[in-house]
């Protein structure tokens, strides 16, 4: 089950190498889409599932084929663990056994346990373990959701351990890059803190609103908007799957759910102290500008005032002002690795079909496009997604044939 | 400042009724939003802002026409007070003293105070009030982000009181009609408890969850994906604005925090039962099952099971799935009231301007058009919006056409 020491394959020798052929154990969305994303590339893509099903539904996507007589010969280069959290780090000791001379990698969204468990029970084979976390995802699940650029413009972290090899890092450093991936060294520790924070939090805060609606009157809900749904939209999530990944990273997540309830507790305070059946008297009421220039006292300014009820208020919605500009690409839904081109267009009829013909003889390839239709107005916006390097020669030449293109 | 009785004027004196001239006060995202939905009726639309900037900028958009000789002589049948919520209820009784025969309306979003505070301060006149508020918005705010089809599909709440003239309440339910908005009549406290549930929770769940990313290293940032983007989207509103609404209604929103604040309670509680270092032992743990089906116990069935720590959660996230299973318009961003027919592009050159091409023969309006861009599979799939009239003649027309319209 162990081999004696580093015997990289001439395949990973390198760094910068690329796998010849990958296994892919785990055929539904993330290990689906890393087959329609590596095949392309030349790749011979493997792929495995617990469910025969779903391994012949993958391939038939053309994510891959199923094993045959090759395999017997000659193991895969690669395997890539994309299985539930709960069996991954089983079946990445399982595999670092049976194909002796390959590197194994997974796609488990925490990592410190994954990491330790295949370090005490793999022994010295875990040199050619490389722990992995692609931050890419949909609401859907399985195969029939998977897309080959899944992965394009995501963070991909890996966590190598002190004693991993840097040829076998190398090789899935060279595998997340081919799919379009920005790859991120972490150590396992920090991987699943920053997790907590910017994926399992919101999850937990989604599935805490939206559980909050079961039983609500059908004229409560009724009145829902686009807020409510944005904000519930990943409570739609698997319960089965959440479950494994939140009990996985339980002592991070657990960190930042006791300080969002510090924050909670002060904004239920404050609330409580504006109800007029609770209340001491309007008087505790305060001003919004207490909260917003109220936290703290200058040296040569007026004393310190303590922030009113409004105050605290309106101090929690621009803390969460603050925050969300921390989010990156918040600006549009688009892949950030695409330039958008926004295009003025008249409210008559031909006119976006006059816009598209234009773009086709300029020789653009549109990636994306959104229209935002809006009556009493005298023209829409067409969001035209381009590839970066056509941006340019884009705008100019709409310019050109008269189109108005906005700043 | 009050009239003897109910003098309803004769544009206004039966039910369905519209209103000639329309006095907008406060020319911001919702009331220029309102000039420009009834301008195209033929109604004549009059703005009023504090800032005689943002009034000239609205009319200029089109949303309507500043004051001028005509506006001496005679009063408006409507005043929409569409001001920030803490001056509403002192406007809207100014306004009902101002104009003795004119109905007035407010757009504020939470119902109970202000309807008591002009009950208790307009006497007689407060017949002539409807309090309403339009459930919609945008994240941007101000007239340049006005739309005439803010209103089109979404909820529009009306709050007539015992005292009410049918009349008066008449005329703003036609002017909401005539918006394409839905009216809804709630009383007050109704309205106020809904709005905490579907509108006000999600706002300080965005705002708790942004809250937390201030001070986050930029390494965990960098991580976040499109779920964060969209829990914490509301998180960017105006501080000011919701410190506002959130102390109007600070009980029913208290309400709803404590009751949300008992699941948190309970998913951290679990989370730390999960914590190795807090556990008593592994067999703390349990199974995604217990929270599943264990939650009740059958009275002919097996002795009710303690749901374990993974099961709570997994009974969470189960409940989030439930509850986000009852926000209506959940499957795409469009207005509802448009049909969405999804036609297969091919991935060549020229597929998308065949589409939009044939739509134009075909004589069927896109109202909007969206592109889901998926390299690795065989073909894209475009979105597109038409009015509901014309979607089975644009899918028989492309199905003749030998375009793929999947069902």
């Amino acid at each position: 089950m162990s081999t004696t020491g580093p015997v990289p394959s001439p395949a990973h020798s390198s760094a910068g190498a690329s796998p010849g052929t990958v296994l892919v154990v785990g055929a539904g969305l993330v290990g689906a889409s890393i087959g329609l994303g590596l095949r392309p590339t030349g790749t011979d893509v493997v792929l495995h599932d617990a469910s025969p099903t779903v391994a012949a539904v993958a391939a038939d996507l053309g994510a891959g084929r199923l094993p045959d007589r090759r395999d017997d010969d000659a193991g895969p280069d690669l395997v890539v663990v994309a299985a539930p959290p709960d069996v991954t780090a089983g079946l990445v000791v399982a595999y670092l056994g049976r194909y002796p001379d390959a590197v194994v990698t997974d796609v488990a969204s925490t990592k410190a346990a994954v990491v330790a468990e295949v370090v005490a029970r793999a022994g010295a084979d875990a040199h050619r373990y490389v722990g992995g976390h692609p931050m890419a995802g949909r609401e859907r699940s399985g195969p029939m959701a998977a897309r080959g650029d899944l992965f394009v413009g995501r963070p991909w972290v890996l966590t190598p351990a002190p004693g991993t090899s840097p040829a076998a890092t190398a090789l899935v450093r060279e595998t997340a890059a081919r799919l379009g991936a920005v790859v991120v060294e972490l150590d396992p520790a920090t991987h699943d803190d920053s997790v907590a924070l910017v994926s399992h939090l919101p999850q937990v805060a989604a599935s805490l609103v939206a559980a909050r609606l079961v039983g609500a009157s059908d004229s409560a809900v009724a009145l829902a908007g686009q807020g409510l749904r944005d904000v519930t939209r990943i409570a739609a999530s698997d319960p089965v799957l959440w479950a494994q990944i939140l009990a996985g990273n339980a002592a991070p997540l657990a960190h930042q759910l006791r300080l969002l309830r510090d924050d909670l507790d002060r904004t239920l305070a404050a609330l409580e102290q504006l109800d007029p059946d609770r209340a001491d008297g309007p008087a505790a009421g305060g001003t919004v500008a207490d909260g917003l220039d109220g936290g703290a006292g200058r040296a040569d300014g007026p004393p310190v005032r303590v922030a009113g009820p409004v105050g605290t208020l309106a101090r929690l919605v621009a803390d969460g002002n603050a925050g969300r500009a921390m989010v990156p690409g918040k600006h549009g839904s688009a892949p950030t690795v695409y330039a958008v081109v926004p295009v003025l267009v008249p409210d008559r009829p031909g006119s976006l079909a006059a816009l598209i013909g234009t773009i086709g003889e300029v020789g653009v390839n549109i990636e994306d496009l959104r229209i935002e239709h809006s009556p009493g107005r005298l023209a829409g916006v067409a969001e035209v997604s381009v590839v970066p390097a056509a941006r340019d020669r884009l705008v100019e030449a709409l310019t050109e044939r008269g189109w108005s293109v906005p700043d």
